[in-house]
C-alpha cells in the first residue's frame, strides 16, 4: 500500500481524500494556491506545498508544479479528486511517467470517454443503450418515415452542424414529419450553411439518472447502484439522491448489471459514472465521467462502502473490496449541495466564515471545508459544504435532512441553505415526480422570471 | 402522535432528543436552569422555559416546576433523558397523573428494577441468569462444600450485611474453604456484628456486555443487541462499541433471545438495557436500566434504527417500528465519551469553548451541544460530547476513529481527547482482549500511579 499521497485538488474533495487516506495509514500531501493557504485540507494534511497563485491555471491547472510537488515530498501516488485535472489523460500520462501511481481509470479509458463520438460508439459497443436515431444523415423523406416510425414520435430533427436549437425541430406525428424538416433543413442552411439533419427520438421531459460503476482493472466490475441528480440549475447538480425514487431494484439490478459488465468488458479501473437519460422506464446512456462525483456519498451511504477507499485499494493494485453480492442497499440518503451564493440570484457569494455550526446527531454528514475565521476565496467554484443524510426511507430521510438544515449556521456569507428548505417543503419534489427540467421551472415560478 | 414534546433534561442528550422530535414532525419545549439559558438545546427547541437555579435539586430534579412548564406550553408528554429523573418511578406516575404521556416504562417497571433485590429476583423469574450461588446463608461447612462443587472454583464468600469488599473472600478450592469461611464470619462478625455469609460464583475478571431491549408494552419486545461497555474507570463508562469484540452471532442470537422474551412476558414498554457481567462464555445479570443508554448511538450505528423515535412512537401507542426479524446487524461501532476534564487526572475542566471543530466525512456521527462561545457549567456532568464512528468492521471503525478525533477541535478548557488516542493505540485494545478491571490498571501503568 502506498506511504503518502499527493492530492492535486482543493475544498471539500481534497479533504474527503485526506480522510480516506488517513483511514488507511497513508500520509497526505495538500497542494495549494496562496488563496488557499488557510484551508483545512491544508491544515490537516501531513504536509503542504504551494504550487501558485490564486488563478486555478496558475495552481492546481499547473502540472510542473504538481508533479514537483510530488517529487519533493517523495509522495508514491496522486489522486485528482473531481474537476481541475481529474479527467485530463495527458495528466495522467505524466503521472505515470513520473513513476507515481496514478489514483484513476486507465488514460486510455480517460480519452475515449472524454471525446463525446469516441464515447458513444464506445458505449454501444458494450451493450449500453443510447438515444435512438438516424444513425447518420437522413437523404429521402421515405427514410425518415421509416426511421421515426421505428423509435416512435415525438421525434426530433437536428442539424449535424447544430447547437443552440437551431434547426431542430419535435415532430408529433408522421403528417408533419416532410414540413418540419423542410424547416429543419432551411434553418440549418441559412445558420451553418449545411443543411444536413439527423433524427433522434425526442425525450421530452427526462430523469437524469447515473450508475455508479468500480472496476479493478483486470477485468472485474460491479456497480453500486443509481443516483438520481435530476434536480439541476444550468446543468449544475443541486441536490442528489440514492436511490432514485422512480427506479425498482428489478430495474437496477438490470440495468446495473448491464454497466458493470460493460465496465468489465473495458477493463476499466476505478471509479467511473455511466450517466442516463431515463424517460417511461428507458435508459439513454449520454455520457461516463472517468472520476470520482461530487455526489459519491449517497452511494455511500445506502451501501456502506467508502469509495475513495476502493479507488485507493485498486490503484495500489488490490482487488475491490466487494464482490456484486455482497453489495447491499439500505435506506435512502440525500445530498444537499451548499454554496456560497444567493439563494435567489445564484451570485456568488464569498467571503470570511463569522459564525459555523455543522449540524450533528444520527445519520448526519457533514463534508465541508469551512470553519469559523476562514475565508471562502472568490476563484474557485462556490460548493463549501455538502450535506448529507441517511433515512431508513425517504420520507425519514427528507424529515432528518430538515432537521440537519435548520441546524446549520454559516454566517458571513449568504448560501444556498434556504433553497435546499424551499425544496424539502414542495409537494412535487416530495412525490418524487420530478425531472431534469423540473428545477429550472420551479425557480422561475419561485422568482416570479 | 404527540404535538409537543417536553424534554426534561439538558446537554446532549436534550438536543438528542429534540432531533429525534423534530424528525418526526414534532415541537419542542427545553426547560433549563439559569446556568444553562445558552445551551444549544434551549437555543434549537421550539420553546423554553427556565425551571430554576443551577442545582439540579433545583431545576432538572425540580418536579413541581418541571410540570409546571409542560403545563404552561400545552406540552402532550415528557422526555426524561438519561440520568436526573429518568428512573425515578414517583415522577412517571406524576406525569401520568397530570395527564401527560411519560415517555418511558410503566412506572412499576422503574420502580422494581430500581430495587435490586428485587430487580434479581425479577430477573430470575423471567428466565435471566443470575450469578449463581447459594441462594441464601450458608448453615454448614457439608452445604457449601456442595453448593461451591456445583458453581465450581473459585467461589467467592461475603457478608450477607457487607459492603466494601469487608467480609469478602475468594476460595480457591474445596481444601481451603472451611478456613476461609471461618475468616469471613469473623471479618463480618467485627465489621457488621453479622456473621451470616452467603457463597456466589467468583467472577475474577468479568466484561460488562449489555442488551438493548425495546418492549410495546403489549406484550411485544424485541432486543437491538449488545454493547460492549467494559472500558470503565470507577464504574463510569469511557468508550463502548457494538457488537462486543468477544461475541458470536449465535451467542447474541441466543441471548438476546432470552432477554427480549423475558420482556416480552413483563410486559415492558418503551427502551431498556439488561447488564451483564460476562465470562468464559456466560452472562450473568447485574442490573436492568428502565431509560435510554449514554451508549446507545452504538447501537443505532449497527442496526441503522432510532432508538429515541422508537420511544416515541412506543409512548404514543404505536406499535415498534420493526419486528425482530427486521433488526440487521451490520458493521461496527464505537463512542468515545469526551468530558470536559483533564485527561489524566480527571479533575473537571469547564470553561468557554475558545474554538469548536466537530469531525466530519463519512460515519462521523458527533452528538454534542458545544458551539463556540458557548460556556460549559460546571454544575453537572463532565459529558460535553459523545463521537461515535462506523465502520464495516472494528479495524475500520478504530482506524476511522483516529482520524475523526485527530481532527476535533475544542479549545478553552481540558478533554479527555488525548485519553482516547493513547486507549486507540494500545495493543490490548486493539486486540479486544479488556475486561471491566483493564482501564483502571491501564491508566495506574500509564500515569505511574
Amino acid at each position: 500500500m502506498f506511504n503518502k499521497i499527493l492530492i492535486a485538488n482543493r475544498g471539500e474533495i481534497a479533504l474527503r481524500v485526506h480522510r480516506a487516506a488517513h483511514e488507511m495509514g497513508i500520509k497526505t500531501v495538500a497542494v495549494h494556491s496562496t488563496a488557499d493557504a488557510d484551508a483545512m485540507h491544508v491544515r490537516l494534511a501531513d504536509e503542504a506545498v504551494c504550487i501558485g497563485p490564486p488563478s486555478a491555471t496558475d495552481s492546481y491547472l499547473n502540472i510542473p508544479n504538481i508533479i514537483a510537488a510530488a517529487e519533493i515530498t517523495h509522495a508514491d501516488a496522486i489522486h485528482p479528486g473531481y474537476g481541475f485535472l481529474s479527467e485530463n489523460a495527458r495528466f495522467a500520462e505524466i503521472v505515470e511517467l513520473h513513476k507515481l501511481v496514478w489514483i484513476g481509470p486507465k488514460p486510455e479509458h480517460i480519452r475515449i470517454m472524454g471525446d463525446k463520438v469516441e464515447a458513444k460508439r464506445t458505449a454501444a459497443g458494450l451493450g449500453l443503450p443510447l438515444v435512438p436515431g438516424s444513425d447518420g444523415p437522413i437523404t429521402s423523406i421515405d427514410e425518415a418515415l421509416k426511421v421515426a416510425d421505428e423509435i416512435g414520435y415525438p421525434v426530433l430533427v437536428k442539424a449535424a452542424a447544430g447547437g443552440g436549437g437551431r434547426g431542430m425541430k419535435v415532430v408529433p406525428d408522421a403528417a408533419s414529419l416532410e414540413t418540419l424538416i423542410a424547416q429543419a433543413r432551411s434553418e440549418a442552411k441559412s445558420a451553418f450553411g449545411d443543411d444536413t439533419v439527423y433524427l433522434e427520438k425526442y425525450l421530452g421531459n427526462p430523469r437524469h439518472i447515473e450508475f455508479q460503476v468500480f472496476g479493478d482493472g483486470n477485468g472485474h466490475a460491479v456497480h453500486m447502484g443509481e443516483r438520481d441528480c435530476s434536480l439541476q440549475r444550468r446543468h449544475q447538480k443541486v441536490l442528489e439522491e440514492a436511490p432514485s425514487p422512480v427506479i425498482s431494484a428489478a430495474q437496477r439490478d438490470e440495468m446495473g448489471g448491464i454497466v458493470a459488465n460493460a465496465m468489465a468488458k473495458l477493463g476499466y479501473r476505478g471509479a467511473g459514472t455511466i450517466e442516463f437519460l431515463y424517460e417511461e422506464g428507458r435508459f439513454y446512456f449520454i455520457e461516463m465521467n472517468t472520476r470520482l462525483q461530487v455526489e459519491h456519498p449517497v452511494t455511500e451511504m445506502v451501501t456502506g462502502l467508502d469509495l475513495v477507499r476502493e479507488q485507493i485499494r485498486v490503484a495500489a493494485g488490490e482487488p475491490l473490496s466487494v464482490t456484486q453480492d455482497q453489495i447491499e442497499f439500505r435506506g435512502h440518503a440525500i445530498e444537499c449541495r451548499i454554496n456560497a451564493e444567493d439563494p435567489r440570484s445564484f451570485a456568488p457569494s464569498p467571503g470570511k466564515v463569522t459564525d459555523y455550526h455543522a449540524p450533528g446527531g444520527l445519520h448526519v454528514r457533514v463534508d465541508s471545508g469551512l470553519y469559523t475565521g476562514y475565508n471562502v476565496p472568490p476563484y474557485y467554484d462556490s460548493l463549501v459544504s455538502k450535506l448529507i443524510v441517511y433515512g431508513s426511507d425517504r420520507e425519514g430521510c427528507i424529515r432528518r435532512l430538515r432537521r440537519a438544515l435548520e441546524e446549520y449556521v454559516i454566517g458571513g456569507f449568504k448560501t444556498t441553505i434556504p433553497l435546499h428548505q424551499a425544496l424539502l417543503e414542495d409537494p412535487e419534489f416530495l412525490s418524487g415526480d420530478y425531472t431534469i427540467k423540473w428545477l429550472e421551472e420551479w425557480l422561475a415560478k419561485d422568482t416570479g422570471q
